[in-house]
């Protein structure tokens, strides 16, 4: 992505593209879910993977995201990788709702992916997040 | 904290209480906030710093943050510390309201803090979220 030209926003961070945050995204396999259909919203870290475009990620029951999931509610997602002491710093972060996946070959070619869960038993079901907003900053080192 | 015997949840994470969240915030210097007041919610890194068991940040006009903050609108909060080689993982969730700090002699002593903001520019006021709730789990090493 280095040469490209970015834009900056109003504190000098370079505005990302949709394609730029994208491949940030499969950089990583931790990132951060919040839901909202709650009376007291809480961010927890989840591990994903990249799909088509899309968040895919694992859950079961018992979970505030799998309760909010399952209702097909509204889901805020960020990835980022912050190194305190080199002051390099991305984040994407995006919006959309989480839909469980139930088509059996589909969720055979996710499990393909070898998305590896560290919560152990949370993994019954597939969901995926399909952005309605993405957005991407970098800090740009001065 | 080691020595101390942890409930487990149903998905075998330690369970922390309060104090031991209080004192992983404190080891910690960056986190992530989303805001509710939007249609399109997001989630964005922030500096911090714990003060009274409280989280103050700094940040200023022209961000989602700013424009939630200054409704007094419900926060969610995060900070963790997941090592993706050594499969130890910790998290913190908390949520409450962010208040903005206009009493001088509280902004004279938080500046005193040490907290830098990686974002130049983003620093012209303070706010406070003191919580609500605050949540916290542990993997537990296999």
């Amino acid at each position: 992505m280095d040469g490209n030209t970015h834009n900056l926003d109003r504190y000098g961070l370079e505005v990302l593209n949709s394609d730029e945050c994208l491949s940030l995204l499969e950089t990583r396999s931790v990132g951060r879910i919040a839901v909202f259909g709650f009376a007291n919203p809480m961010i927890v870290p989840i591990n994903y993977a990249v799909d088509h475009h899309t968040i895919v990620f694992r859950t079961g029951p018992g979970t505030k995201l799998w309760e909010s999931a399952t209702q097909d509610s509204r889901v805020a997602f960020e990835v980022d990788e912050l190194d305190e002491n080199e002051m390099e710093a991305w984040s994407v972060s995006l919006t959309g709702r989480a839909e469980r996946i139930t088509d059996q070959g589909v969720i055979a070619r996710l499990e393909g992916l070898g998305l590896r869960n560290w919560v152990k038993g949370a993994e019954a079901f597939w969901f995926r997040v399909t952005p309605s907003i993405i957005e991407g900053r970098r800090l740009v080192q001065k």
